[in-house]
């Protein structure tokens, strides 16, 4: 019998993950390799699937969860090189386009590429860097079979949507604004571990109310319909073990 | 005899390093403790103090030294943990502000405490995280004793500076404007380390030329007058083991 399949799955806030982690059955775990980090791990069996959920948790001087791009990359780095996953999975919230007919609470999985549009700089040695396009998994065959959306994930920092960010988003040809996918990506590629990008929109970035309103709307439904096709996913994963989205593949999906 | 003192000490670019690295003699290590990163360490003896370079190294990628908060956050923590430093001291380049009589080259020692500008949100709950201030040595002693200057270092990461990092510094109170600083400080926090915050100015953000062609035409001389301050600085600690910079201040340097 083949060894079981390990998955990492890395998700920011503790409001996205923890329909999963009830739906799931996931017992939390302390691993000692992450010295005094506020990071939260869980275990979970999915029909044959090792699951490792890797959360940043709850910072403690600001008591809010450690999100952005500088807990992500450290918790993936760490998640990667101790657990030797085949797969790391990013799930989590984002920010969509009213403009590409985006819905609330609709999931995607990130294609192409994943990329930073908040890096910005006018040296152009420094620009590609900047955008750290990294690769994302083959999932082409995973979103045929259960007819999910494709979109083109990208990652800053701030909460908040600007003109700079949609500069950098249009250059990139990012469809997709979130805050940690492109750090995990940056940690991903250097050990060849695919990455599968799943993100539910909480917001139009170009809807006339702002981000923080619509996201405080609208995040329980958003990770609702996340923890579903995260189980999809998951079951599907489960089912197809030969999947191109198990391979790294050194340059990106297209 | 007391055990010889360890500093840990950061740097982003190649450039910046390079004269220090020089004038203290500095040798390559291989440590095993960071497995499929380009991160680069250099051993120095120094008057006793046991120093350890680590510089996050050439993106594979986009062949571009690896500047930003997402390589420095990981390699403080990586740094730290393996390393055990008394005392981390991030040395690099920053801009500074013509309205604040700063002057290319000069040299600052970040005070009160170290922030980001970059992480924006309108989410009350978030705004404090985004900021996320985290503690600073308390460098009073050796402040006055070197004759430097003191300024609030603020960390983002685009090299270009915006209206909203504008908007951002000024609510901090923030006064030097780098890209590592405070993912470094949020490492350090968990652990208790002192941090050392020694930067040289590159470019004035307020000045009509902008930031990129200030850095390119200024960054040699900034780099030489880190490496002087810097060996002032590393004399002082070897000379003064009591120094209270050697203290961690849960609370800030005010």
């Amino acid at each position: 019998m083949a060894e079981a399949r390990k998955i990492f799955l890395q998700v920011a806030m503790k409001v996205e993950a923890e329909p999963l982690l009830s739906a799931l059955v996931a017992v939390r775990i302390a691993p000692d390799w992450c010295p005094g980090l506020p990071f939260e791990f869980y275990q979970a069996n999915h029909r044959g699937l090792e699951i490792t959920f890797g959360l940043p948790g709850n910072d403690p001087v600001h008591s809010f969860d450690s999100i952005g791009s500088v807990p992500a990359g450290l918790l993936a780095y760490l998640g990667i090189t101790h657990l030797q996953p085949d797969l790391v999975l990013n799930a989590g919230t984002c920010g969509g386009f009213h403009s590409l007919h985006h819905r609330i609470s609709e999931v995607f999985i990130g294609t192409r590429f994943v990329a930073f549009h908040h890096r910005r700089s006018s040296i152009p040695a420094m620009q590609n860097y900047g955008f750290g396009k990294y690769p994302v998994a083959n999932s082409a065959e995973l979103r045929n079979a259960l007819k999910l959306s494709e979109g083109i994930v990208s990652s800053g920092d701030a909460l908040d949507y600007s003109d700079d960010d949609r500069v950098y988003m249009k250059q990139s040809g990012a469809t997709l604004k979130e805050m940690e996918a492109a750090a995990i990506g940056w940690a991903c590629h250097f050990f060849g571990t695919p990455l599968l990008l799943v993100k539910s929109v909480t917001d139009l970035v170009d809807h006339p109310d702002d981000t923080a309103s619509q996201f405080l709307r609208n995040y329980a439904r958003a990770a609702d319909t996340l923890k579903i096709e995260v189980l999809r996913i998951l079951d599907y994963l489960a089912e197809n073990s030969s999947d191109p989205v198990w391979n790294h593949s050194a340059i990106s999906d297209t």
